[in-house]
């Protein structure tokens, strides 16, 4: 059994991950290739628990340390009993977020040490790294505008723009540091554009895969 | 204003950590001391919720490195937002279970590596350990005797023997380990024998921190 790719999207709130998400599993069913769609933190029923104690607005200030613990905590149980059984088994896995994020909002909004989070990432993951991170990228405020369209924000959502242009900036430093990898896509473009950009990286994945 | 002393009580279930602590509070009122008493996983609201995802029994087996990642989220917020506060205003802090239970628990009883838990430890507490750590010790059969009369069993009560003769085992190795924090009483004595054990301990700490 060839084992899958994985594939995770990336960027701030509202930049389309979950639009473009939706458009590359599309895509991969119609070329015949089984595909796991799931997200982080999330992704099994105690992981998802994890997420809502993370995303509910809170009167107690959460420590930036709780916050990336419960992170990984959301993650192993992800990563271990879901997406690697899912890639061993030949399935594609597309993901909503991994630890580029926590290295974008802990590590670059929150100001936790990128050494801290590379120990976890190694503690968590050993080697297991995605395939290829597609990145969504737009100007802050464009994404804002949009997440603020879906209603009620969340504990992430209802912070400041510098807290989200520092995640950018990470981000940005992210790409430049794992060019292999990492796939830069102008979310700000309209939306046919971005989706025709999409598919095409999934194409070349496909083809490299093939 | 002199910092308060941090004490722990650990045991396996049912050997009378509520019941001693709750003795070793009332001494130490009496005598003017202020006191906090806490628990862990828990002593915060968030830190609760994390404790309730713990110890709800459930259908998806929960991964180790979860477990263990959890245990510590739960302590970062408790340790920085409550038990770091209330020692340094003086206050000394009782504490139902901490790290060393996390080395009995999760080391001992799931066989996580003691290197793992030593690494978390350093990267949530620094330096921090606890004063002095009262290990209710008695005979694995003894305590599940106990435990089962509380009523509805958690996560960790619905282990095994063998699961409970490993964490008391780590315990020991703890207590020879540490032999200056570590004060072993043994539990399976006449509860006022117990007790009596256990205020001659304060009572010592006391004296020691006049």
């Amino acid at each position: 059994m060839k084992r899958g790719l994985f594939l995770t999207f990336e960027g701030t709130e509202g930049v389309g991950k979950s639009t473009q998400l939706k458009n590359a599993a599309e895509m991969l069913e119609s070329a015949g290739v089984p595909v796991l769609v799931t997200r982080e933190p999330g992704g099994t029923p105690m992981a998802e628990a994890i997420r809502e104690l993370l995303l509910a607005p809170r009167e107690e200030p959460v420590h930036e340390l709780t916050e990336l613990l419960l992170m990984f905590a959301a993650r192993a149980q992800h990563l271990h009993t879901r997406i690697l059984p899912a890639l061993a088994a030949g399935q594609w896995v597309l993901c909503d977020r991994f630890t580029d994020a926590t290295f974008a909002y802990q590590g670059g909004g929150r100001g936790v040490s990128r050494d801290i989070i590379g120990q976890l990432e190694t503690l968590v993951q050993g080697s297991v790294r995605p395939d290829h991170v597609i990145l969504l990228d737009a100007p802050v405020a464009v994404g804002m505008a949009r997440a603020r369209h879906r209603g009620a924000l969340d504990r992430f959502e209802q912070e400041s723009v510098a807290f989200f242009e520092r995640i950018r900036a990470a981000y940005h430093e992210r790409a430049q540091a794992h060019p292999e990898r990492y796939h830069r896509v102008d979310a700000s473009a309209p939306l046919a554009e971005v989706s025709a950009r999409v598919r095409e990286l999934i194409q070349g994945f496909l083809r490299s895969n093939g």
